[in-house]
């Protein structure tokens, strides 16, 4: 009977788009990098400026239930792109929890991202922004991992890192170093190491290109902001916009961002068979302090098994087809890939394993999420499931509150002294908990995960959520960590010549 | 220049209202009870379920900077009620933080509650729920402090004393003592101790009664709500309509209570002409668990001069003279009885000091506030003030978060064990930290109060809160503490023949 009734309302959600906007949608995926919960007005931010995201957060759905695939920024794009989690795809490492600039290895060539998926159902597909999911192979120029090996047709202004503060150009977060700092338009890196005041200008002007040029076919665009990642940039129309100090500022210019891609969907006449999806790639980085972003009432943070590190802030917007409101359905970035492979028509691969459940009816309000469990890895380990509306700890790492550490961030240091916090490359053991029995919490009545549970009472859950483990881990087979691998000659160069320094005063 | 801005902006608000509405507009104060900044799905809460009052809130002004005048019961509410600080009207004590049930003293009657202030203008004032200022003077019945003493024409169902958990009636939260449980209507106990379960029905009957039958002259209704003070209780069409759990269904309820009247209003045809205001009396009391509310963002919770204690949500609602958007201008419950009195086209009475300000402007959405400070005093000791964006803090209470004391509350005890928290009535010295140099928060970027700035850096600002704090200090006639007067014979009772039982099974 449910399965009956999840098929119609799929048939009806069906027939929606062929009366309202054909079939094959175009869909335009946009993705904050660190964003926490509670960063936008929508969101409960008491001083962040309702802004435009704000207000298509409320022509659209605003999801309360979203999660990332992962805590840090590698392994969740890896697992967002492919809807494979990183133990399979191995999008991750021992020693690293994502690929740094010097890695010689990336998202392997095997897996099928968003980008080949729709590709194959005809889509014209694009990218701009923060990429991180591997560069160079052998050298400082194979670019063996970056977009265009994974699908894009088009890819623009591109930072195949990211996150570089230490070549921010204020010098406010220490020193240029050039190596993690290259710009790319396509294959061909334009500018080392690049200034970042006004990248969100050029990657905007890239979307809005794609956009417009785009409508023979349907199209596929991956918006991949820099924002609110530290360090903490933004053009002149920005700076000083917010009243939340550089932070607000950066919000408010990834507020502009999402505003100007509406806009020009709205100017091309096509907002009605575009899918806009808005999601944050896990929680933000508390250890940067004032500038670290905000988790909401959510426990821990960026690198965190706890809510604070996977839930994040989720908006879809289709006008006609998603009506307003707010949705607490479970969704995952997992969900992503065949979710969009079901609105294109196509099916996923079945020589693999897949994470991701199509959970179409979630995405776009029309019926209840097809998952009931969400998994929650720190690197290849399996930290908690959450399972229903209970989430179970196994291990869990340190979460300081961030009124406790405050204090740690006077002088203001970017970052905060790592020894006193568990950071993303830095997962040791003494950071770690282990619990036996394991830690319980009923999210919907405590979304803070402060009340555990009486495990005594517990005991069916608990022997579900193992079923649940068992059946999850016979279906995975290994890969590799392939973070690990450093090799200092792949730091990406446009030219050995001039110490990797192009196109800088 | 400014002056004349705000004058001219002045009149303009009341030129709008000729228009719209006439003079005098109907005033709705609707007080929710200890529910936090962070308890509503409007107000970013992950699972509340978006009710009534969030589309409310859409419709009207919604403020994220808005303070109770107190982070306890009494304190607040006499505040509210008056504009006065508790120091300058006795609503404090040394051993107590709120009027007990059996406490020989309540608000003086030379206090001018804004009941009253708005009687003086021709207004019709009526009351429903929770008093919590003062009951006898000298015997069971006397009834002195009642609200029918303090400006009130009409009182329907109304809770003396309120917050009554050991007689909640199911035994949850302990026995049934009937002395802190009367129930009044008007000026008479109808039931001791009382039901609570419909008891929202009856103060929302009460209400639309009320404005039903005051159209005639503009009216002033104080809406004081039982919820979500503990105990937990609601009516039956709210048990269990929350994913939230008992706390969400209270929730539920008071949303309801809130639809109630401003649907009453719009059936009445006088929307136009008539403010409705919805705030908390102060922030969530956090000891009591999963049913303790919920702060945000913010630190600490109710009795704690944190913001969590403070800072509440607020909304405003006035189709044709507010417009729908958020409100990020400072605004302090104290405001309320000036700023209605200015509504209603009165003036203050000049033979006293008040601390509240006319703040009509943040009020309606039409100008900046009056308002560039606020004092955060526990009971008559002033532990911090807001000055423009800064917060300096020269004492604080522990404000554990609630991670830290969550495990404190297995098993699920009401309330959690006073001794590893500062209770409203127990604000011991050890409770207490003194600082000095003070503790500096700049709270548009630092919110949660987490990153102290180096006070040698702020000298100058420092200066200017010492010259605001003496300003203060020589306004303020101390009154004495009237809270600690406790006369066992004052304890309310319907009938002693019966051991004060009255309409109980």
């Amino acid at each position: 009977m449910k399965l009956l009734g999840i098929w119609i309302v799929t048939l009806f959600v069906k027939l929606c788009f062929s009366v309202n906007s054909g079939s094959q949608p175009n869909i335009i995926l946009i993705l904050a990098d660190d964003m926490g919960y509670g960063d936008l007005a929508s969101y409960g931010h008491p001083t962040q400026e309702f802004g435009p995201i704000d207000e298509i957060a409320q022509l659209g759905l605003r999801f309360t239930q979203a999660y990332s695939a992962d805590s840090v920024c590698s392994p969740s794009r890896a697992s967002l792109l492919t809807g494979r989690l990183p133990i399979r795809t191995g999008a991750w490492g021992n020693d690293f929890r994502v690929w740094l600039t010097n890695c010689s290895r990336g998202l392997p060539h095997w897996e099928i991202t968003i980008a080949e998926a729709l590709k194959e159902k005809g889509y014209t597909t694009g990218m701009v922004g923060k990429w991180h999911l591997g560069i160079n192979r052998y050298t400082y120029n194979d670019f063996t991992y970056i977009p265009s090996t994974q699908g894009f047709d088009f890819v623009g202004h591109m930072i195949p890192f990211g996150g570089s503060y230490s070549c921010e150009e204020t010098g406010r977060y220490g020193n240029q170093t050039q190596t993690s700092c290259a710009l790319m338009y396509g294959d061909e890196i334009i500018q080392q190491p690049y200034y970042h005041e006004n990248l969100s200008i050029a990657f905007v002007e890239d979307a809005l290109t794609f956009i417009r040029n785009s409508k023979e076919r349907p199209f596929f665009f991956y918006y991949a902001a820099m924002h609110p990642h530290i360090p903490m940039f933004s053009s002149r129309r920005f700076k000083g916009s917010s009243n939340r100090g550089v932070y607000g500022d950066v919000i408010n210019e990834l507020s502009w961002e999402v505003q100007s891609i509406v806009d020009e969907v709205r100017a091309q006449g096509i907002e009605h068979n575009t899918l806009i999806v808005f999601m944050s790639d896990n929680g933000p980085q508390l250890e940067y302090c004032i500038e670290g972003g905000d988790p909401g009432i959510f426990r821990g943070g960026k690198t965190n098994s706890f809510e604070g590190g996977y839930r994040v802030p989720l908006i879809t917007y289709w006008p006609g087809v998603i009506e307003p409101g707010v949705s607490h359905e479970i969704f995952s970035a997992l969900d992503l890939l065949p979710t969009f492979i079901d609105l294109a028509g196509g099916r996923l691969a079945d020589d693999r394993e897949y994470d991701g459940m199509n959970n179409v009816n979630a995405l776009l309000g029309k019926g209840p999420s097809s998952r009931d469990f969400v998994m929650f890895y720190n690197r290849d380990v399996l930290f908690a499931v959450r399972f229903g509306d209970y989430k179970v700890h196994f291990l869990t790492q340190d979460d300081r509150p961030v009124q406790y550490f405050g204090r740690l961030c006077q002088p203001f240091v970017y970052p905060m002294t790592t020894s006193y916090y568990c950071d993303e490359n830095n997962v040791s053991l003494e950071c770690v908990d282990y619990h036996d029995p394991p830690l319980i919490f009923e999210l919907l009545s405590d979304p803070t995960e402060s009340f555990p549970l009486d495990s005594t009472l517990y005991k069916e859950l608990l022997d579900d959520i193992e079923t649940l483990i068992e059946q999850h881990e016979e279906t995975i087979i290994r890969a590799p960590p392939l973070m690990d691998d450093v090799l200092n000659n792949t730091y990406p160069c446009c030219n050995p010549l001039t110490n990797c320094i192009c196109n800088w005063p």
